[in-house]
This record gives C-alpha cells, structure tokens and sequence, in this order.
C-alpha cells in the first residue's frame, strides 16, 4: 500500500492472474484512483455485488454507501457534511444522490448504523424523494431519526433491529452487529449475498470497558471471519493514529476529580449526542451535590430521547431548568451545554463574548471542554478558551486534560479487526485519503494481498466478481448545498462569487444612458462594499469612468451590455494598478 | 494565578500593603485586566518605567512593546500578524502605532530580537513614518531586515550588535544575550535604567544540545537575576504544553531515515527561515548522493543570506536551479520548498492540486513536511497532504514522525527561565490569553507572588514604580490591515460587509426614476452574485418590486434614498421568507 503499483500494466497482470474474465468495459488502466476519469460503470455482472459511497470516503462527515446486487439496492447510512472555509455560508453539504435517483423504487431499505449526524442527518432529504422508504436501525438511532423527520414533518417508514437479528430487507439478507462509539446502540451491519457476504462497520472503536457494557461484537467478525468475508468496508477515521483509545470510564475520574476541586460554578460544554459523556458529568454532579442545567436545544432533546429509553440514568430530581438553575448556589450546579466545537452562536460562545443573556463568567467558574477539536474549528475553539480565559475563568480541555476520547478505532485496534475478520477485500471508508491509505496499510500488514485493498473515493464504482473486487467505473458525486431553505440552488458558481465577494467585496457603477444615442443622462455614481472604510476612496475613479462613457457614446456604441463591460474593464484596470486589490466589478447601466 | 483574586478590594488590600504612594490617577479597580475600560494612563511618574504592547499580548504574531523613561522611549520589534478567517481578504495586520505615533521622535531605538516576520514584519511601516529610525539587532537579523527594506525602497540606519555586547541607544543601557529559537542568531534584551533593570526573553527555548551550539545564556540570565531582575518579559507562547522541547538535532537522523528509505525524488516543506532545519536536509542530502534544488522566493533569499553570513553551510555543487532539477534523475534530488502551512499559492499547494508548472507527483515520491501546524491552518495543510496521499506519494509530517520541534519553551523550560531569573514583577508577552494565564501560574509556582505577575493584553499600561509593577491605564490598540497596496483604509466596516458578502452574496436592484415624478422610466432590474446557481432565482421578486415602486410613486416620493430603501425593505423581506437568507440587499436608485 505504502508504493501502489508504479506501472497500469502490473495491476493489469494480476487482474488476468486472478483468472476473471467476461468482465463489462473495463475503466482505463490507472495507476491510481485518483487519476481515474469520470467512466459509468457497464451494467453489473450477473451474480456481481456492486459498492459505491455517494459520501463519506475522501472526507469526513455525509456518509452514504451504496449496494447493488441482481438489481435491488441497499443503503447504508445517509448522513451530513458541515461544511469548512471552502463553502462559505452553507449550511450543510448532503450526498449527491444523482447516481441513485432514477432507481430509488429499487432500495429495499436504508439501513442506518447510529444516530451521529453525519450518519443520518440527510434522512429527511432522501425522504422527500422516496417517502416510503424503509429505514432501518436500533432503537435510540430510530428515536433520533424520528424526531429530526418529525422537524421536517415527514413520518418514515421505520423498522427497529438490535444486535444478533438477522432478516431480510427485500432482497437482502442482513444481520446486526453490537458496536461500540461514542454514542449509545451504535451496529455494524453484515450483508450476504450470492456475490460473497459484505461486512460495514459503520463507525466503530473496541472499547474494552465500554460505559454500558455493550462490547463491539468481534466474537461475532471472528464468526463472519470463519464464514468467509469477501469484503470489508471498515472505518478509517483514526488510521493514521497509532495504539488504541483510551476507555471512555476512564473519563470519569477526571471529571469527577475537576468537580471536587471546584468552588464555584461548572459548566461543560460536549456533544450533544454523547450519552455516557453526560452520564458520567450527571453521576459526578449528583455526587458532588449538585443540580445539573441542560443548555441547548440538541443537547435537551437528546437526552431526553436516551433519558425515556433508559439508556441514561437521570437521578430524580437531578435536573432544573435554566431559570431554576439561575436562583441556585454557584457550588449546586452544573450547567451541560452544546457548543464544544466554538459554533459562534452557541452559549459557550456567547458566555465567552460576555454577551449571554442569563449567565456572566467570573474568574471563580470551571468550564471543561469535553469534547475533541475537529480539524478546522480550532480557531473557533481557541477563541472560546481565550475568551473564556481573558474573564478569569479555569478551563479543562483536551489539551490539558483526558476529559475526551475519540469514538473511532485507532491503528492498534484496527489491526484487530483486519485480523478477526481476515477479508478477502478490503475498501475502507470514512476518511479522507490520509486515512484511507494508512487503513489500507495495515489490512496489507495483517496479510491481505496489496491489490486487494480498494482505495475507491465518493463515486468509484467497485464490483465484487467472483470473490475479487474491482473497479469498474465512476459516476459524478458532486457536492450538494444546503443553505437555508434551499437545496442545491448553490454550486460552485455562486460559492466562487461568495470567495471573491468575501475576499475583495465590489465595487458597483451605476450609469443611465439614453437607449437611442448611448449618451450618458445622470452622473455615474460609483460606491463599494466591503472595499475600502475611507468614504472618498473611490471618488478619483469617477473621471475615468465619464471619460470612458464620453468615448462609448462617440464611438456610437448604444448596447448597455457593451458600455457595461467598458466602464469595468476601466474600473478593473484601476483598482488593480491603485491598490492591488481584486473586488468584483459591478457596473450596472440602464438605457431609458 | 489560578484564581485571581475574586473582590478588587483584595487586590486595592494588598497595593495598599505594598506601601505604594504617589501613584498617577489610578485606574478602576476591576477584577482582572479583561474588564479594564479604555483609560489613558496619565504622565508616567517620575523615575517609573512604562512599559506597553501594541501588539503580541493576547495574540501570537505582531510582536510590539514599547518602553519608556524619562520622556524616552525604546521599541522592542515590530513585526506583523498573518490574518485569520475573521479578516478576510487581508495580507497583513500590523501593530497599532497610534499610542506612539506623536512620540516617534521620542524613540531612541528600536531593538529586533530575531529575524521572524512577527518580530520584523513591520518594520518598513515604522520606518515609512520614521526614516532615520535606530534598527539595532544582530548580523542575521538585520540582513533580513536589510532585505525586507530593499523591497520597500528603505535604506534603514542599522546597528549590529552580538550577544555580550553592552551599550547605550539614547537614554537606555542594553545589554544582549544569546538565545536559542527556530531562526539564527536571536537575542534578548536586558535594560536597565534607575527604575529597574527589564529582561525581554524575545522569542526563546532551551535547546541544550543546538545544532550551532549557540546555547540560551541561562548563566548571563542567573546573574542577571543575582543583580535582580524587576520586570521579566517573557515568551509564554508555548506555556500550556508541559515539558520540554526536543532538541533539534533529533531531527536529523529522522530525516536522514527518510532519504535512506525513499526510493525516488523527495520534497521537504519548511518554513523560509528556518537555517537549522534546512542545514539538516542539505547534509542528508550530500551524505545520500543527492542534489537540493531551493524552491520559492523567500526560501531562495534567506537560504542565500545564511550561506553567505556562513550559518548555513552549503557544500559545494549540491544546490541546482529548478531547470536543472528537472533533468537529475528522480533517487538524486531534493525539493527544498516553502508551502509548509498549506498556502494555496505555494508550490507544494500546486503540486498537491496536480497543477504545478513542472513538477508533477507521482506515486514513488516521498513528501516531508517538515514544519509545525500553526492553529488556523488545519484545513489548508490537511487538504495539502490529502491531495498529495491521493495521488500516491507518501507524506511523512508532524502527525507521523518527528519530523519538528517548536521553538518556543513550555512550561518545563519556563521554570527554568523563572527561577533563572527570580523577577520581582512579571509580564507574560506573546500569547494568548490561555498561554499569558498558563506562564503567570508557571511564576506563581516558582515563588513570584500571584500579585506581581501583570497579565496586560495589548494596550495595557503597566509602570514599574519603587519596584513594584501595576496596571496604570489602557490605551486603544485596534488592528491595522494591509491589503494589496494600501494601509489602514480597511476597518471593522469593510470586514464586516466582507463576512456577510463572503456569507450570503448580494441582491443588486438598479432602478431609473424620473426626478420629478419618481416614476419608474425604465423597468427594474434585478441581479444577485453569491446568491445562487439558479439564472431565473430572482425573476419572481421583480413584480414585488414594480409594486413597490408604484406604491412610492403614487405616494409622491420622488427621494432617490427613500425609493432604495423601500426597495431593499421589499427585498430583504422577500429573500428572508423565501429562503431563510440574507445576501446584502444592494438598490441603486438614478434620478434621470
């Protein structure tokens, strides 16, 4: 894995050495996946299984993968990205579903893994398509999911599944996996087919003293190693972190130890879906004597959901609400609020600003952060902890502190898999290709052939024929925005704007000219934004734009289009030579 | 430090404990420094020693502090800070010279620590203000400066000096100590004056085995403390990370691991300035058989002051110009580049994109990245080794091998500084709020009373009276923006119409209006950019406008201003309730 194949014609020898034949058009012979052009797959051959992901494999978040056997399809998983600096002012990035949406009367069932966004958070947007999908899962994913479609006012087609079940979903015969992540009743789902039996983990870690008990079931992969797996997708996240994660118990004590130490008020800031974290922070506060205060929208309905399920343990009387917490001791309480992640709007955020309408922090206050930093927020995420800092306040994070643990296998636990469930082909999924190559790497290191490793990103189309698995072509995965109200009305031309725009601002020209002679009938007015703070800046390039009006009209020239692109490239030229700066140029001109 | 004291009577307790007299109006008695108002100190008192930042306390970049005594003042660097995502389009923020910008004839000298550009960034913009300004620094830093200056047409009057030299700029006695940072050559700066005698650490660690044996003068700093040290300025960058630094000839033999196992062309990122670090690469490379070709302007022109002032030693015939590069053979050369941070302009952000004019990565190649993450950079530098991953090639960095070290010392290194030292008064300089409150805690445990340990963010004004350090006043210290070719112009209003235009784009109406009527003479038109892909998204607005605008006109209103403004009313109400947006709303209004 670590030198893939220098020369096409290598993987071209192995492939006849592996003894396929009567394969559909083969894509072109790549070094790599990267380099593979965009190639429609040729229809699957007969007894073939086909994976493709529409989301999650080349990045981190909209996970969706696709299975396609004797022309029926399953889902697994139909998630969310939240968008980085590239996709200025999107909400949310979903799966491309293009590749699917001419075929969605041929899924038999989404299948859902966990309740993490970025495992379901497009749900309600696949279901505005296909109503009557059925979407299946364990009992907490279900709840989630129904509360975020009931947002959406849909009612999905639900079908409850835990660990050990094995059934039929149309064509597909599945069965569910016990799996441990940082967040209750997570499952792996194992797919058998005529093709070969195909395992998905979905997010996954080997948590050996799991909060709940419920252990990651390797006895069960061993068995579905014995069985045979012909392929594996797995979760990569963390492949490029060496050893294993820490227990999430271990967690405990040092909330527990911060509780002790403080005199005053505390409040944590975690994942609004991270049930042993909170059961941890309820069980420290009840010990210590105090209330605890859930803040946040998500955070209330979700522990809600797990509190009605049982799945979280609330003393009677443990928790008050804010206007209650307001009226209690600084000493009595706890305040468990989202916002871990430096989302600006967030209380965290705004208590950081000093800005938050019920609760000022004074330097007597403990804040932990209980919670990892996503790669991208931490300019957000360090400057809750200065603000926080600035006003006097302790704050416990993951920088200083074990109060967080990651919920994806690192490298040492991925060998455990690779080795409980010996593949026979190996695609891993969820991560971007520094993860993907280094998961590929340890499943060769574990003794899976090199060519046996698929690295297929968002939209590679990979055939299991005759227990190998291939490539066998590409669709377009674009990338869907959402932002507002609106899905998919933004692309690439529009965020492109909003770069320049944010970059630069504009420059407008306004001119009105007569429609029969081209003749300018008001001044040309010139104003910016986001250009310039000195209100006169752009008052010594209204010469040059009358100048260039007086040649257009000359010139005879009447088409406002024309007169337009003069009075930019004038205006362009300008800025460009006078401040080095690129604002987008808007000239506007109305013929009357 | 932990828990500064919770009532301002404590603190007025023990000012009046501390016999203090005579002091100049004092400022509120607040908390901590976080809530001190703006309130210009007044006249120093006599014999006091004022000392205050204009940049580098409370931020990491544009270190500025400024000294006075006697009506005298002495600038301790000046350099700059790169912007993060909240000063968009921006490609410098400068330090705020207003506090001394009446004064700057008052300035005796302005003494640069190292070569870095947040320690010599700006300095061509004070010089601008100041021509004949004292640059005093040592010889590798003043030929950057040099540098620096000749691309801004400035011919700064500069003064060498060396570690041990002791020697009077003006009113102030300075005495020069070596230091050990990531750049050669860096010096802190001991002053004494009758007020007390300071100590500015600049920018510091403690490697104990350099790669130049240049060690941190611990000994001259013990005897300074032995002399006794009043007010210790002091490099808190890296508090809140415990230990100790790796010294960095640790690297060597990691990179040197690297070029035995790479089989083909290798490509090392660092930082521009970093001599050692390149050193290192240059003998791995003589000893492996392989030429170095230097990639990127700023690496080319430091790497040619340091061999020509003899720091980096070059063996004869190993660097080749890029054109040559390209006809070695792949297993004897090395790329020697600028791009560590992920900047899209740099070519390892070319190479990574598939876009670089000439070097193209395969998968045999190997990548080092030789160089730290600084916080804010994540996305690009991880996109950076996506892309490289992607197309093959191994990428060997931080997260994997020790490929860097910092070079500023944590809080194992600190302490040794603190109880070097033993100062009276402390004042935790460059860092942010979290690491200025982790060093002032580092103090406080080496026995510097929690009360002599002044956390002042920028423009805070501290004065050294009688020995004893205390906050006087707080002058305004906003940031400056450089962008493209122009300084200053670009304020919070610009910014702020960036964010949003960067966020939601814009909705441009353009109305013609006859003066005297305020009818409408031609009919509206409508166009948005940012907004949407959609070409037809605006069409159904139009006829909302049309009403409007007959609603003005019937009402009379012939006012150019009103009639825009009911038109972004319309609009605005509109884009929010159709798609839960909010582009700026942007109406143009010509009376004709």
């Amino acid at each position: 894995m670590t030198r893939p194949p220098a020369r096409s014609d290598r993987r071209s020898d192995r492939r006849s050495r592996s003894g396929r034949r009567d394969r559909p058009t083969p894509p072109p012979e790549v070094e790599n996946t990267a380099e593979l052009p965009m190639h429609p797959p040729g229809a699957l051959v007969e007894g073939g299984l086909r994976v493709f992901a529409l989301g999650g494999i080349s990045e981190i978040g909209r996970n969706m993968t696709v299975l396609e056997y004797d022309g029926r399809l399953l889902v697994v998983d139909c998630g969310v990205l939240f968008p980085a600096e590239d996709s200025p002012g999107v909400d949310l990035i979903l799966p491309d579903f293009r590749a699917i949406e001419d075929r969605l009367d041929d899924i038999d069932a989404l299948v859902l893994t966990h309740g993490h966004e970025d495992h379901i958070g497009a749900v309600p947007f696949l279901l505005r398509q296909k109503p009557d999908l059925l979407v299946v899962g364990s009992r907490f994913t279900l709840a989630l999911v129904a509360a975020k479609c009931k947002e959406h006012r849909l009612t999905p087609h639900l079908l409850e599944v835990a660990e050990g079940a094995r059934l039929r979903h149309g064509r597909w015969d599945c069965e569910y996996f016990a799996v441990n992540h940082s967040i209750p009743d997570a499952l792996a789902v194992a797919v058998r087919t005529p093709a070969g039996l195909l395992l998905h983990t979905g997010d996954i870690k080997l948590d050996q003293l799991p909060l709940d008990g419920r252990l990651t079931d390797l006895a069960g992969f061993s068995r579905l190693g014995d069985e045979g797996v012909d392929m594996f997708l797995v979760d990569s996240t963390n492949a490029d972190v060496p050893g294993f994660v820490t227990p999430e118990r271990e967690i405990g004590p040092v909330i527990e130890g911060v509780f002790h130490r403080a005199s005053s008020r505390i409040i944590v800031a975690c994942f609004a879906s991270h049930v042993h974290r909170v059961q941890q922070v309820l069980d420290a506060a009840a010990k210590h004597g105090r209330r605890v205060c859930l803040v946040g929208r998500s955070m209330v309905r979700n522990m809600g959901i797990a509190g009605e399920l049982e799945l979280l343990q609330i003393p009677d009387g443990l928790l008050v609400d804010l206007d209650e917490a307001m009226t209690l001791p600084d000493d009595q309480l706890v305040l468990v609020s989202t916002g871990s992640q430096g989302e600006p709007l967030s209380a965290l955020s705004r208590m950081a600003r000093g800005d938050h309408r019920s609760v000022r922090i004074r330097p007597e206050d403990t804040i932990i952060l209980a919670s990892s930093l996503i790669p991208g927020n931490e300019t957000a995420v360090f400057g809750v902890i200065n603000g926080l800092t600035r006003l006097g306040a302790t704050v416990i994070h993951q920088g200083n502190a074990k109060v967080h643990v990651s919920g994806h296998s690192p490298a040492g636990e991925l060998l455990f898999l690779y080795n409980a469930v010996r593949p026979s082909n190996v695609m891993p999924v969820h991560g971007e290709w520094r993860h993907l190559r280094a998961s590929g790497r340890l499943a060769v290191q574990t003794g899976v052939p090199e060519d046996r490793v698929v690295l297929a990103e968002n939209g590679v189309v990979v055939d299991l024929v005759d227990g190998i698995a291939s490539i066998s072509g590409r669709v377009e995965v674009g990338r869907v925005y959402v932002d507002g109200l609106s899905v998919g009305d933004i692309g690439e031309s529009t965020l492109s704007d909003r770069l320049t725009l944010g970059e630069g601002g504009f420059i407008q020209i306004s001119v009105a000219v007569d429609a029969r002679t081209g003749r300018a009938v008001a001044p040309p007015t010139v104003s910016g934004r986001g250009f310039s703070d000195d209100p006169k800046a752009l008052d010594v390039v209204l010469p040059l734009i009358e100048d260039e009006l007086s040649r257009t009209e000359n010139e005879g020239i009447t088409d406002p289009h024309r007169i337009a692109q003069a009075v930019r490239r004038v205006v362009g030229k300008w800025v460009g030579e006078t401040y080095r700066r690129r604002p987008m140029i808007v000239p506007t001109v109305i013929a009357v």
